[in-house]
């Protein structure tokens, strides 16, 4: 049975947008957060992995978004690694109101990135069993992001900036959230809230490196937009986010 | 005699650089919100000034840095209104680690903004009353960063993001702050860290603004870095810091 670790925040001023709610970059950093709570809390903090030549990267979101937690609200992040083999760990993670009602709830997929080899590492007993999930041969088919429109998109350019590096040096995942959305046009993202994403991390991008954004709105039942990252040649990162309207 | 407020702050993953410190833009936002808490707990948070059709707007920061607070440190964070007259209040913070040591102290200027005449407020006794700070005709004279040497300057053009505006409406601080120094060179950053910092803010950016962050480099007897932020025409932002070479 997965160890489960709670902690409760409250909601900062520079976490949140114009409209005072939570933003999905800020919400990956708090996740993230939490969930190395839990790993110092197990003995298995980020120098553990380290000091094996590894650090965590992260594949794969899945967000399912009831509402974004709200500016100076408090919220209890609950988290969980479920499943595991031998090269993805999979958790979840649940943030709920004060009155235990859920509000966002994000299925992540983690893989080990051996740092000198630059390619994935083995998941070994020792790094993950006291997180007490389970082992499972089973290589989970996560939901893909639809392509954006090859006839109908737009794009923006981000240069990679100074603090976008983190301390394993890599752009922090926060980024490339930020690079998504920014995509947008503005009224637009001002006018709806996010119900549901998927992003996929396909290969890094580094300082002094340029991104191109690119993102196209598709029109279903429900309104979704898809998103492409990448740089010349290469693609790193693709997402598809479903909107309501609001406001 | 002013009231002080005290928080502690576990630095987490998201606000450190790649070397592991607190980065100045997440300095900000933490101090930010710990002022934010003092004004919370005597009645006069951010919707009191707002029901009044004001907000606070920062003019100047100095900044006295010992060290940066580190990576899952925990540090004490002391903040206090120290003086006010009919336009400005000036406020002082404190960071201190385990043993008591004064890690950072920053001294700031705010102002009230007339969120609809888009100029400055009068500042009330009922506003600043509780905080019990000193009324002084006196204006400060506040430090002013020296301008960029025009021979010799590099920039970098940055366009505001749609998550850089805030509940108020205006490009959060910590943004100027991203812009100012990224706009050195990255190997420069990383092999320097600040001791000494003033910013001024002129001007508000708006969204859909393109800014340019102008830099130039000054070797006394300790070496110093000159910033401006402008859009065509108009100066937003100025600043200047001292800088002791690490590693």
């Amino acid at each position: 049975m997965s160890l489960t670790y709670t902690e409760s925040k409250e909601i900062a001023y520079y976490m949140c947008d114009r409209h005072q709610n939570l933003t999905l970059p800020m919400l990956v950093n708090i996740l993230l957060d939490v969930s190395e709570k839990q790993s110092e809390s197990l003995n298995r903090d980020e120098a553990f992995v380290k000091a094996r030549g590894l650090s965590w990267i992260i594949l794969h979101y899945e967000f399912m978004i009831e509402r974004m937690p709200k500016l100076k609200e408090t919220v209890q992040i609950e988290t969980y690694a479920t499943e595991y083999n031998k090269l993805f760990t999979y958790r979840e993670f649940v943030i709920r109101d004060a009155n235990h009602k859920e509000l966002v709830r994000v299925k992540t997929t983690f893989a080990l990135l051996d740092s000198e080899k630059r390619k994935m590492g083995r998941i070994t007993e020792d790094i993950v069993e006291p997180y007490k999930a389970t082992f499972s041969k089973r290589i989970r088919r996560n939901q893909k992001p639809a392509e954006p429109d090859l006839n109908e998109y737009t794009e923006k350019t981000y240069a990679v900036r100074y603090f976008d590096i983190d301390g394993n040096n890599h752009v922090n995942n926060s980024h490339y959230i930020n690079w998504l959305l920014d995509s947008l046009d503005s009224e637009f993202l001002s006018q709806h809230d996010i119900r549901h994403g998927v992003i996929t991390f396909d290969k890094e991008v580094n300082e002094h490196q340029t991104v191109i954004s690119r993102v196209s709105y598709r029109k279903e039942e429900e309104l979704y937009t898809d998103h492409l990252i990448r740089t010349n040649g290469a693609s790193h990162c693709s997402a598809s986010f479903k909107w309501i309207k609001v406001g």
